[in-house]
């Protein structure tokens, strides 16, 4: 098992090994995938395609004196076991030592940390530009496929590269005919033109933007990938490499369904079966039955993803009943949030559906093409929670803070499964404002809810009481309810338990109320505070006789941290909070 | 003068002209442009050469019920001139009913607020999608060029409409050859082998994304414009109308000069010179100077910025001389961002410069290619003042509350001349830390400053006092000095004034000695507050026996208003705070 592997400790060991050593390593790094993946997950159909890609860059290459760059990099598990770090895929003791990305922490292979798409041209460019400044030559080398040409960063990367830098820059585009989902976009096509002709169509989109182009069939093959880097390398000035691979190579199942394999939860290899079970019912769940209703009884409605259905539960199935009312726009988050506004403007009803993480990359359309046009989009995001992804690229801690400071825009976060559906449903409905609506990261609960959100900014008193008032913000409100009850208990006396369910405004009534008979206002957010909720709360008393504390996360990125033990860290729990009522009144 | 205009209260006129009239209208709408610009300035270039154009759209759709989406839309004013709107450029006194963009609120021809660029195509594909649900039938125009095409955004959009929008979208490409300053890009040489071969050459950007595409050589002229256009009018898929223009048409200076007269400033128009005289230094001026001496010295010093060289006051003949050391990347500034986080990496000491409002749209970009990667990127910002850009597409006032909730950034808001050189050179030389600096908006003054900032987030008490603290950020320090030599004078004590440097972080030391003995803390910032600097000084002192109140913008979208009245409105002037004050204290 994994004979060859294990004599690697570094790229110098690969540039030993013959062509029938190659093949024998490229097969027990799909076993070291195996190993890992059944175990505990991670990006599955990415890696089992670019094995030999990698294999090649490593024999071919210098690293890490020439310079890798890993687009998104959720498929550098081969990179990583070729570069020290074997014992991440086949040690289970070692598993927690990788990142699933790249990471300059862990290797000086890694030279950033990527979690998001479309990045790695424009990056790969500055380190050709120093380079050039420095009077030095190597080779750098940027991994892009799998999806991420068709974002914004990159269609810019790639116009500047074609014109404006004259020197030494090799793009991989790693085409296995997949985004996440299926591909969206005219450039797909004509990624398949390219195939089907060889490369020698004269339909070129690399050419039309000045680039030099050569075409591999074989990305699968170590041999051929190794003739074809050393023919581009050293050159003298930025080349595309279009491979053609197959996405899960080597995993049947991955190769046949690459949508469902493109990312794995622990699983059985032989049944393919995940040994995790889901929650009977999530918000997932319940916002593709939301979908699925209203698109039959409204014509105008229509959901568009930059490639994330699963976000809302819309599987292929769902999809494809959805027709003309679903819009994959492809990794293209400015153009969908843009197209979102242009929907809204004469009537549709746009639900726009992503990751909380991805979101940031349309600051500015949501600020431009949606708020200042004060157009009702409705943004659902997905994973807007500590408890969601843990990885430090995908952290979707910061949406209050990067949103709720947009004048117009209309945060809701909801506290149960009927108020998310609720609020949905009015946001979706209403004409006046574009919304953002943070999907629960918690397990669904039940309670009854309000229908109607048309009065903006108005808090919910769930239980009136005295002294003490918690702002319990959306899914931190069933930690307010246990906090209230504990105060209670403990305290003697019943606080006020507030449900905000408005993010990005201030109650100034309801604040200025609890002025008569309380002296601490707690506030419990689920993201990072500054610049968030709790903080528009201590705007408001700043300078009146009100003492608040603020709970919620600090301004900081986060890595593959436990939420439960970052929380007693943060001082969250419900005793430390008890604690620290006790010293302020 | 102004014939046949006088005559054009909407579209409906227009259709009722002969050539020969056409032409004429044409004549006046230049006229009218003179009479505008010279007089309160604004968009020259682009307008003059975007006349025929226009009347030609508007001659051959039936606007409203064909919807116009003009990106940016700083080349609307003819447009504007046939849709009603003719007295705000040929009578002096109803200039400030017009903005000098496209906007709902004066007409139903203009459909959005649109100031950033590469927005047009993707605001109409929502449009054309939202038409297609409704089962309706019109044409949707997007008006692009000038530079926008580069934009991810634009992009985005091109490839998705070239494969997955099968409906009518006419996409006119205004082929100007010129951005702002000279274009980037491989797309610009493209269109340029296009325009040599009338269209016909095999190397085509648009059709191997799968658009259609036709080529009108004469964009300046009427007939020709109106014969394209009806024949594209009531496609049934999305067309790309690529047509020559001359930026600047029929004013000779500004097509010699097409840069220079991109936008304007008034201007006598025999003689070209602007009506109004600058100061001898400006923060701009500076800014250049440094640059330049930097580059000189030290050959790993690059500045690049997305087609916003004057922001940094390189003009042609600067920007010539620094060579490899400058980059213009086009108008691309996730690109550009994520390319200074490449060059930052291995030693290269990169500058990047643009307006404040643009930076916006790279938000993800700051947060995942340069903050979590904590690359020594040095951000520089223009115009990140309540008394810069007006127009509510342009506002620079959001920048700390966008930006400084962003973990590992360092945002420096300096206070005069020396302190703004001192924190450039502080900035590009270190190596800990990713900086965005805040250009000041008010004139340049003189003090002494520290040389050294790396001891993050320690403010500078500039005067230590008592009672009150006042904490004046950045261009807002001189209002804080004032504010405590009128204290002084009205109160009898003197406060404490403080220079905070830092609008990304809380000096807790200080703040926590402030405590002794100062009852009430002011803050004052050249922005919105919420999510921005008081809030965080307010958070700090939430749970505390102190005062704190905080000064700034509210979180709305101004438009076109008076620095000086909102001032006021705000209770920002000294006199109102020091009544405020009165009140607290």
């Amino acid at each position: 098992m994994y004979e060859i592997l294990k004599t690697i400790n570094g790229p110098a060991d690969v540039k030993k090994l013959n062509i029938g050593q190659l093949k024998t390593l490229a097969g027990d790094i799909r076993e070291a995938l195996f190993n890992r993946l059944t175990k505990i997950g991670g990006h599955c159909g990415p890696n089992f395609g670019i094995v030999e890609t990698e294999i090649a860059m490593h024999y071919v290459f210098n690293s890490p004196e020439d310079k890798f760059v890993f687009d998104v990099s959720h498929q550098s598990y081969p990179h990583k076991m070729l570069t020290g770090r074997k014992a991440g895929y086949i040690d289970e003791t070692h598993f927690k030592d990788d990142s699933g990305y790249t990471n300059p922490e862990e290797s000086e292979h890694d030279l950033f940390n990527v979690g998001h798409t479309s990045t790695s041209v424009s990056l790969a460019t500055g380190l050709a530009k120093a380079r050039d400044l420095k009077g030095q030559k190597y080779n750098v080398v940027a991994l892009i496929g799998d999806g991420s040409l068709s974002g914004g960063e990159a269609l810019e990367a790639l116009d500047f590269v074609g014109s404006d830098l004259n020197s030494n820059l090799i793009i991989i585009v790693n085409d296995n005919q997949q985004s996440i989902a299926e591909v969206h976009g005219g450039l797909y096509k004509n990624l398949a033109e390219l195939r089907q002709t060889k490369g020698k169509s004269e339909h070129n989109f690399f050419k039309t933007l000045g680039l030099d182009y050569v075409y591999e069939e074989n990305g699968n093959d170590i041999e051929a990938m190794i003739r074809i880097l050393q023919k581009v390398k050293d050159t003298d000035h930025p080349i595309v490499v279009h491979i053609n691979t197959q996405k899960g190579k080597g995993f049947e199942l991955a190769e046949k369904n690459r949508e469902a394999w493109h990312w794995c939860m622990p699983f059985d290899r032989e049944t393919g079966c995940w040994n995790v079970t889901f929650p009977a019912e999530s918000y997932t769940g319940l916002t593709a039955q939301y979908v699925m209703n209203k698109a039959k009884s409204d014509k105008d409605f229509v959901v568009i993803t930059p490639a994330m259905p699963m976000t809302a539960g819309l599987s292929l199935d769902l999809r494809q009943q959805l027709g003309a009312q679903y819009v994959d726009t492809g990794i293209t988050e400015e153009h969908a949030v843009a197209m979102a506004s242009g929907v809204a403007k004469t009537g549709g009803k746009p639900l726009l559906v992503t990751n909380a993480t991805f979101i940031q990359r349309t600051y500015d359309q949501i600020s431009q093409d949606v708020c200042i046009n004060n157009n009702p989009v409705t943004i659902l995001l997905n994973y807007a929670s500590f408890e969601g992804l843990t990885d430090v690229t995908h952290l979707g801690i910061f949406a209050i803070a990067a949103f709720s400071n947009i004048p117009n825009l209309v945060i809701l976060s909801p506290t149960s499964k009927e108020e998310y559906l609720n609020m949905l449903d009015w946001s979706v409905e209403q004409k006046e404002h574009p919304v953002m609506i943070l999907m629960p990261g918690n397990a669904v609960t039940s309670r009854a809810a309000d229908k109607d959100f048309s009065a903006i900014n108005t808090y919910k008193v769930e239980q009136a009481g005295e002294k003490i008032a918690i702002l319990a913000l959306g899914d931190f409100y069933q930690r307010g309810e246990e906090l209230a009850q504990k105060i209670t208990k403990e305290l003697g006396f019943n606080p006020t338990l507030i449900n905000p369910r408005f993010a990005s405004g201030v109650d100034e009534r309801l604040l200025a109320d609890l002025q008569r008979n309380h002296q601490l206002i707690i506030t419990l957010e689920d993201g990072v505070t500054e610049g968030g909720f709790g903080q528009k709360i201590a705007a408001f008393y700043a300078d009146k006789n009100m003492k608040v504390k603020i709970y919620g996360l600090r301004k900081e990125f986060y890595d593959r941290y436990n939420p439960q033990e970052l929380l007693k860290q943060l001082g969250m729990l419900p005793e430390q909070i008890i604690a620290d009522i006790k010293k302020i009144i």
